[in-house]
């Protein structure tokens, strides 16, 4: 049974605190394992890689067949259905109109002394892209993390995605060949983060690692982190809809289990000042929920962690609510959604109105759909071009603006007692 | 002695890597000691604080002296030298009217099927920032970390700084109250990280930690990631200088003994092509040395990592080598320092010219001093605005549009297993 909350009942806030707190993820430790597997790698390179896609994969490969051949690649291409192959384009080209207009700008300005500041953004020369094997192998997301990447112009992205007893999914090498990724490992686990942060003879060391994946993976990308760039650990996904009496409770409970079919930690929050909505959309969900195919994981994830919380006023209320669960996905199903979305400081991406299911930010939308997970839109953003990219500052002094800056400098290190930042200014001068 | 490299050597290539890799910092493994205290602070909240700090810093606190009184940063700031206090103003000023440029822009448009797509920015709302106790504390960090986060619009700043035996360095006050900080802590270490990402009954939590630390504030810094964002973890800090033969060598002695003060593991290379000045520097530095306060310091650092490597051609060779380095600071003392800087993709902060001594930077020049280190420049870049904000991303889909997107939506959630996702789009279309 889905939590229930209600803004007027007296103990509320204690209870939106509980549902806060409640834990989505079993987290099983997997940090000295990964240690050692990363230690291994780092130590024996190819042959450990081999050894552990042995043991953990059920495959048995050799520094020449690690790499995916171009042919294969092709091949993969050539079997795609041709609607799906269309369908893979539509989202491509979408995606790669909306992050180009992502892409920063450089700033070189002289100030009113002469000196010139500024800043250079350039990308990250190499990247490498984290692919999850089995079920949740999808082509959207090879799509949404290398097109950024490309439009960032990171000249070179390794991907790894792992083959168990040799399968791989066909439409995620499709997506990748059209993404122009064709650097291809067929590895997975904390054994490929290894790979790829740390190089091997047959694989280069890269400079940032993203992409999502199990226990292992995460925890492989956080230990190698600062050796490597990482993107965000994600967590289970969540989605929360506000809306108004006038929505279609069919619509709405499509929408939540859209979410819920994820996975069994995924959350999916309704927000309501309508208590006949909230009990039309419990109904329809779980009629929908019958003709489910995934119907096993979306019933867990609403029976444990789905969500209707009813309000008295949206406007009054939803924002401050909507802020304190941080959403990755938020729809706003209302007549006037930006009035709502105005008030909203925290949550990944906005789904605005009534006709803007989020499944379509997750394919052909154009924006990304790697967002911020469990709270963390609250301090992060979903993935970009920025993500690729780096900024060089700039600052170029003429012998007068170093002279007009010389004495506050000279001062200020002479007061944090690092007299060698104040004699390298003053050397400049003859002081 | 300083590592000597020539780019003539037929062992080069070798020996740079052995450079390359050679490790800077001991890495003291403070991982369970650090688990130990956040798993205390997060169950125990002010109490343990209060104990620890009492072990840690011996000092007795309670509840209501946690925080350090209006009355106390007032009276620091009026006792600061009013020479000290204009040059902090004169930073504060420069660093505030630089960081204002970097403020990011919203994005929003409708696109050609009538889709819209766009992306907001809005600030993180509560940021601690961690200022380190002791000879490093500086107000200049202060200013770096603060100002950006007020520019972006923060609307909570918690600062915490340790008072060993209950002694603080007014001019960090000072620094904070110039930069509009007003809630600050007189706590440290671990548990001070611990107290602003898990909050106690008299700090409530933030969303994210920026700011530097010893080992064990930095691993408390990423085991909290997560729950709340963090900057960079930063590690020792270093100089690569690119210089022709038109150089005074005490200038350029001075810079790399401005880099070398400021710990042992700090590093400070110069790259030339001309063996003359490569002495003449190496001369120069050996003489100032002598005559600096942080001699001991200073002389750890370029005796066990400083470098002098010299190439034939700079514009050839410096950009490789430099951007292998990926410096956090890079000065090119050449006459057209833009020629070479164009070449070089990986370097946290560039100094043009011979008249922009990095220490400038380091204080009034503007720009944030504080940058990626240990070669994290490959895929990072200097504190700005952007870390202390987050975007949103947009979509807005008109019933036509939502048309348009349907089919390629629901083929790809078929081909991906994920049926619920094609019958949320499928639904409001009455397929």
């Amino acid at each position: 049974m889905p939590f229930r909350l209600n803004a007027a009942d007296p103990d509320f806030a204690s209870r939106f605190d509980n549902f806060l707190d409640a834990k989505r993820e079993g987290s099983i430790d997997v940090e000295e394992a990964v240690r050692v597997i990363l230690a291994r790698v780092r130590s024996e390179g190819d042959d450990a890689l081999i050894d552990l896609t042995r043991r953990f994969d059920s495959l048995e490969l050799t520094p020449d067949t690690l790499r995916i051949s171009p042919e294969e690649i092709a091949q993969a291409t050539a079997g795609t259905d041709p609607e799906t192959m269309s369908a893979l384009r539509l989202a491509h080209e979408r995606i790669l109109r909306h992050h180009e207009r992502q892409k920063p700008v450089d700033d070189l300005y002289t100030d009113s002394i002469g000196a010139t500041l500024g800043g250079r953004w350039t990308p990250i020369r190499s990247v490498g892209l984290y692919v999850p094997g089995g079920a949740a192998s999808y082509p959207s997301s090879v799509l949404m993390n290398a097109v950024p990447a490309k439009v960032a112009g990171v000249s070179r992205i390794a991907m790894v995605v792992p083959a168990r007893a040799g399968e791989l999914n066909p439409l995620v090498l499709a997506a990748a060949q059209l993404a122009g990724v064709e650097e291809i490992y067929r590895i997975g686990g904390a054994q490929a983060v290894a790979a790829l942060a740390f190089g091997t003879r047959t694989i280069a060391p890269v400079s940032k690692i993203v992409g999502p994946g199990n226990a292992y993976v995460a925890t492989a990308k956080r230990q190698v982190f600062g050796t490597v760039g990482i993107d965000m650990i994600a967590g289970p996904s969540e989605v929360l809809i506000i809306a108004d009496q006038d929505n279609n409770p069919e619509w709405l409970a499509a929408d939540l289990l859209a979410q819920a079919e994820h996975d069994a930690a995924a959350q999916s929050i309704l927000i309501t000042d309508s208590p006949p909505l909230a009990a039309a959309v419990e109904d329809a969900l779980e009629r929908q929920l019958r003709r489910l195919p995934r119907q096993e994981t979306a019933r867990a994830s609403w029976e444990e962690f789905g969500a209707i919380i009813l309000v008295d006023d949206l406007m009054q209320q939803a924002p401050e609510l909507t802020n304190r669960i941080a959403p990755e996905h938020l729809e706003i199903a209302t007549d006037q959604p930006e009035a709502l979305f105005a008030l909203i400081n925290d949550a990944g991406a906005v789904f605005l109105g009534r006709h803007t299911p989020e499944a379509i930010g997750d394919y052909v939308g154009g924006s990304n759909h790697v967002l911020p997970t469990s709270r963390s839109a609250r301090f992060s953003s979903g993935l970009s071009v920025l993500d690729f990219m780096k900024r060089t500052s700039i600052l170029k002094l003429t012998p007068e603006s170093l002279r007009a800056l010389a004495p506050a400098a000279i001062e200020l290190a002479r007061v944090e007692g690092l007299d060698a930042h104040g004699r390298s200014v003053a050397v400049r001068l003859n002081l």
